[in-house]
């Protein structure tokens, strides 16, 4: 079905100057320029369709991401897209199990985020070319094809190809009433932008009064910073949402195991349902409660020691839509509900094609679920995400929802585009 | 003592076409150019002294690393070298901790062999300005002192401050005459050098005989491509050497749990002493017996886990000098032998320094304890190592040995160095 012979690969450092404001500030990262390697794929088809795909930055890296793609570019140009998708798993291997470059990760870091930034541009130019939204293509999508985009390597002892198989047979019954279901009512989804840590007490009111009126009911809250100012938050957002409504904390990454004991249960008078990230992403013996990974031998192990109860995937810090899925299919059978990670530049757009397909065609439950959303820069995207009343209305266009609006993308290059520009010669940047 | 203030970080991406001959080839890497980041820093000291310092590479790749050191340099240009090393784990924190470089790590893959290569200089150019060998330093460094350069972030649960004091005070027991012993007898060593994967029979039957003829005792093979072909290497080595010399074995990666283990099963015969990385580097539940790590939170948790039976420290994959020394205080406290990782560019130059500094300051043993050596490339450093009959002997010259010369520096620049510049007109690379 796909066709076309790749002719052109082009990444740009796209940098939103959001810590301007402190939009997306936690307690290890205090000043983020929400950014992104952004990928163009051109084909040879006369169809004019391309492949849009982004990797999520902090600002400062995302120059070194994008010379990760550049390295990467030659195993896709000059390749047929049926080359790539009619043998995916081979081609993921191709990518992340490159003799040279495999050494400066190997499926971590700079060069697995540009792995994700290619693979989903060929995801996204995939479903364009079948039409459908990419959570459709997926849904729709034999069982033998779909595990054919996985690379098992190094998860066999938790998930076999046959296993996976039979989850996915599951998952094909009563399918079609949960596509309806999805499409009538939404997927449900929890808010991160009314309390990042550098916002003030009175915007955390007021933004967390907006988000009550709007319909939310599940609020997260950073942390991690400082004890007496986290209870304090705590306090006024417990207060502000009552105590039926849910409260997520997320320390991103600052403590020692025993910290992270000693802080959360002077935070558990506010009844959190998880704490995320408590300490180091690596530390799997540290009993993270919800984590992100860098990839799936982390997340199995997460599950294989029971450390999760929440795992959270992530649409571009892991390999693309292909180990997302192998991720998945593990989450259903270790029993974990999955909350996807959201946010940043492009993540509410990617993963929300991730949990749909998750709940229609794998864990067929909400129970204990929720994808993340934040409030941030859709404006810049071409198909941007439809929140109605806190929940996530499943996309209709065809494509992974990665396209950036081109304006967009010209001003707010780095270092030349006119945003940039403009703070470089008014202020330091 | 230090003195001067930084003025200059220059980075280059030196490879050596090491693919053409198949040397470093393994069952992961079938075509590496060993190469290198190389970093120079410079300061306004009247004394001329240079701080150098390396992380090793593949090829593809290093100029992305080369990328994430420029990125890095604002952290280090206009600091006062006291500044740097009077608060090394401020310092260390600082590179580690950057909040928007963070994101594309934290602490692994491409930042993380940045950050190595710029602390490397570091240590190099205070080793200098002291007039000693980098193990001398550590040998007489206060353990105060010492263990300000170490960050414990996410190690206490494993390791406290205090803990790592007591280590070190009773290490400074005996210590002068572990040091004299050192000097006089050097090091063990064990050597990778006649059985690359990419080697035929006759090669690897030459090698292995002039090996033994110079006192080696100790081989190690590369296996995990293909089965027979393992076994007939193995068998033809194992004769070579006889029954009592030693054996070991590296994977490379290669394999998923279980195939590790029928693997390793049918290679059980030629009685290696230890199987490496026989999986994904992140696998702790894995069970290798010996690893490679990128941090020191993912040993923290192979040592807890007693997944590890031996450990593989690496000087230019951790971040340098200062996480190395955390990761060999934990290896003390759970009584596991380091036998460090060499070969690559500088490796076995570097790492010499540190499992010195661990005999002779922490561990105190040589029981189950060698280091890794290979034969190449060392003619292109300035202090190379010197390996007699099998030891490492200890380097007298005032630095980290991380130095190279000027002139192959120079060649081998990529891709503008002559040796390129050849390569690239004759045939392709």
């Amino acid at each position: 079905m796909v066709h076309g012979r790749v002719i052109a690969l082009s990444v740009t450092d796209v940098r939103f100057p959001t810590s301007v404001d402190q939009h997306g500030s936690d307690a290890m990262h205090t000043d983020p320029d929400y950014s992104a390697a952004y990928v163009v794929i051109e084909t040879d088809a006369k169809d004019g369709l391309k492949g849009y795909g982004l990797t999520f930055t902090l600002g400062k890296g995302t120059e070194v991401v994008v010379c990760a793609v550049k390295a990467f570019a030659a195993h896709v140009v000059n390749k047929e897209l049926e080359e790539i998708v009619g043998n995916f798993r081979g081609f993921y291997r191709q990518l992340t199990s490159d003799g040279q470059l495999r050494w400066i990760g190997p499926e971590k870091g700079v060069v697995h985020l540009a792995t994700a930034a290619i693979l989903n541009a060929v995801w996204d130019l995939w479903a364009k070319q079948e039409g459908k939204p990419l959570w459709k293509l997926l849904v729709d999508m034999d069982p033998k094809k779909l595990l054919s985009c996985i690379d098992f390597r190094y998860i066999t002892d938790a998930l076999t190809e046959e296993e996976a198989y039979d989850i996915l047979k599951k998952g094909k019954l009563d399918q079609k009433e949960r596509e309806e279901q999805m499409l009538k009512n939404g997927y449900p989804a929890y808010t991160t932008s009314c309390a990042w840590l550098g916002y003030t007490d009175q915007q955390l009111k007021e933004l967390c009064a907006g988000a009550l009126k709007d319909g939310w009911t599940r609020f997260k809250v950073k942390v991690g910073a400082d004890l007496p100012d986290d209870i304090r938050r705590c306090k006024l957002i417990r207060e502000m949402i009552g105590p039926d409504n849910l409260l997520m904390l997320d320390a991103n990454q600052r403590w020692d195991v025993q910290e992270a004991i000693d802080w959360v249960s002077k935070l558990a008078e506010f009844k959190p349902l998880w704490i995320e990230e408590p300490t180091s992403p690596d530390d799997i013996l540290g009993h993270a409660t919800i984590s992100k990974c860098h990839n799936k031998v982390m997340f199995k192990q997460f599950l294989q020691a029971k450390a999760l109860h929440y795992l959270q995937i992530d649409s571009c810090r892991l390999g693309s839509v292909n180990e997302n899925l192998s991720v998945l299919l593990m989450a259903k059978k270790f029993q974990i509900p999955v909350c996807p990670h959201a946010g940043g530049v492009g993540l509410c757009e990617l993963v929300q094609h991730l949990i749909l397909f998750d709940y229609i065609s794998v864990s067929g439950s909400l129970e204990n679920r929720m994808c993340e959303y934040v409030d941030h820069l859709h404006e810049h995207f071409k198909y941007p995400v439809t929140i109605k009343k806190a929940v996530y209305m499943p996309p209709q266009d065809a494509g992974y929802s990665t396209e950036m609006k081109e304006e967009s993308v010209r001003q707010h290059q780095f270092p030349d585009g006119d945003v940039w520009q403009r703070l470089i010669s008014g202020q330091n940047v």
